[in-house]
Order: C-alpha cells, then sequence, then structure tokens
C-alpha cells in the first residue's frame, strides 16, 4: 500500500516516534491513522498519551470572565484565515459572543446538539399543560413550545441580547458577509461558581 | 409530611414559583427537589428551563488564553469563604494551576475521574509491549505503567511545571496549609484552536 509522504508526518506529529516506523505502522495499519498509533504504542515508540489536537482550522479561542468571577466563559470561533481571527470585526463579534453566553446561559450552540432526552422531557412537559384538545391540535401546539425551548438553549437561536430584535444566528450571518469569509462557532462552556454539575 | 422553609426557598430560587405552589409541589413529590420541579412545569408555574445553578460554595472561575488565541483554560477553583476567594495567594495558586494545565493538557482533574475506557486501552497497550514473564510480572508492570499514566492525564499527580520537584497535588496541600482554608481544584476545561473533538 502506497502511503503519502502527509500522512506520515501527521503521525509523526501525533506520536513524536521516527519517519520509517510511523510509515511501517501505516502500512500495517492500512492506511488508518488511530490503529497506527496504536501499533506503535503497542511497540513502545509513541508518546501520544495526553490529548492532542491536531490543528484543522483557523479561529480564536477567547474567553470572557463576568461578575467578579463567579461566570466564565470558555469560546471556539472558527474562520478560513489566520488573517480574519486576528481583525478586528471578527474578535469583536467573538466577545460578543460571550457576553451573550454569560448573560443569556445557554446549553449548546445549535438545536442539532440538544440531548434527545431534554427533548423528550420538554415534550412530556408540554403535554401535560395541555387538557381537552383533539391529538392533532395537541401536537402542533407541543411543536410549538418545542420551538420555543430550543430559542432559549440554542446560542444562535436566542434574540441577540445587545439587540433583541435579531437572532444571534442572524448577527453571525450579518459578520460572514461583512467579513467575506465563512465563520462557525465551534463549541463553548460556561462555569458558574458552585454550580450543580 | 413535613416541608422546611429552606427546600421551599430552594425550589422558589430554582423556579420562580410562588411559595405555597412551591410547598405543595414540595408535599406532592415527598420531598423530592426535581420531582417538585417537574410537579410545578407541568402545572405551567416553573420558568426554569434553562440550565440553571445554585451556588453551592466560594471560590473563583477564571481563564487564561495562551499562545495568541491557541489555547485557552477555564477553571473552578473552590475555597471556604469569599475573603480566601480575593486573597492574592489563593489567586496566584488559580493562575499556576491555569499555566499548568494549558502547557501540560491533564485530561481530569483526579484518576477517579479518568474515564474507564481510557484505562482499559492503556492496560491493553501496556500488556501487549511485554513478552515472555509470568502473569503476576505482567500485571505488576501493567499496573506501575498505569500509574504513569495517571501522573500525565490527572492534573493533580503532574509535576508542576514551575518546579518539577513536586507534585502538583503536593502545591494544592502547600497552598491549604498557607491560606488555612480548605481549597478544592472543581474542573477545569482545556480547548486548542482546531483540535479534533
Amino acid at each position: 500500500m502506497e502511503i503519502s509522504a502527509g500522512i506520515v508526518k501527521e503521525l509523526r506529529e501525533k506520536t513524536n516516534a521516527g519517519m520509517m516506523d510511523c510509515k511501517k505502522a501505516l502500512q500495517e495499519a492500512g492506511g488508518d491513522m488511530e490503529k497506527a498509533v496504536e501499533i506503535l504504542r503497542k511497540k513502545g515508540l509513541s508518546m501520544a498519551s495526553k490529548r492532542s489536537g491536531r490543528e484543522t482550522k483557523e479561529g480564536v479561542i477567547d474567553s470572557y470572565i463576568h461578575l467578579g468571577n463567579k461566570v466564565g466563559v470558555l469560546i471556539e470561533v472558527n474562520c478560513e484565515t489566520d488573517f480574519v481571527a486576528r481583525n478586528e470585526v471578527f474578535k469583536t463579534f467573538v466577545r460578543d459572543l460571550m457576553l451573550q453566553i454569560a448573560s443569556s446561559s445557554p446549553l449548546c450552540v445549535r438545536r442539532e446538539e440538544v440531548p434527545a432526552e431534554l427533548i423528550a422531557k420538554e415534550k412530556d412537559i408540554a403535554r401535560a399543560q395541555i387538557t381537552g384538545k383533539p391529538d392533532n391540535i395537541v401536537e402542533k401546539i407541543v411543536e410549538g413550545k418545542i420551538n420555543k425551548y430550543y430559542e432559549q438553549v440554542c446560542l444562535l437561536e436566542q434574540a441577540f441580547v445587545k439587540n433583541p430584535d435579531i437572532k444571534v444566528e442572524e448577527l453571525l450571518k450579518a459578520k460572514i458577509a461583512e467579513i467575506g469569509e465563512n465563520i462557525q462557532v465551534r463549541r463553548f462552556i460556561r462555569y458558574q461558581l458552585g454550580e450543580e454539575l
């Protein structure tokens, strides 16, 4: 099997193993990166036991500490070039997102990321609130309530704190148009002092 | 069932529902807080659909951004009083912890938090590296390797970057002695730009 120089380099960066060892491991693994890492580790040739993160995109990691160290936000926002990552418009957008997260406590970026159990629980609660309506009407109302729930817990669907007439997603789209480069809110986390985990 | 004023207050803070509604819900739920929240929500009396965090401890949330926004750390460190949370010795300790996390990429605070699958995989790899030894010796060696693994991935077991002669846990104990108040590293997260999730 032909093993490209690029994939050998990637394995070397991941494991700090020698070039020939990396090439052999990749051949043995049929080109499968994860298997090759394990082969090297079994041979004692890899140092990669800590979490290793290959950088695949440009953008920034940024943080915001609120209320005298009682609330904190960490965020990753990606863009296409390092040039944009250093742009003031981009950086200000990232800060606005963190302010949004600190003050409005979303659970995740987009609706696909809301855990299915939470949605199921919300639906149960919504159905229990409705009495004496035909089933098709009940389901319409439940759907409406779930949409409202998404607007509360998904960052991109929340009303923007600095301008509640637009959603955060509209702000994102405006920034993509302004900057002329794709932007993606990849992930965030919000810590509140002493909150239940 | 007797419902204490304290638990009613807690439910009110969680849900913003009225006092009598909270008391009734708690009676119906036999004192179970989570059930009482659901009862209120089914009756449409609660606003608690976002993540709500009751503050149970003092301390700080703090963050550290490294390498021109390519790495970021968010941390919660608890102490007993707000007075200590504002103390310079405590704050410096928190900053040292974040520097440690940024540079040494631990996965979790303590060994109890390492996922069992990771340990199982490490054991498999360790066993595969040993040949021609009796089983009891193999297990001794594997145990030694797992201990080394913990020293790599657990924050408290890592060698302190500013003084590799001591472990982070020893630094923690020294700070507890110096400040005279219990300190707990509750949680942290480390983001690296573009890393695989």
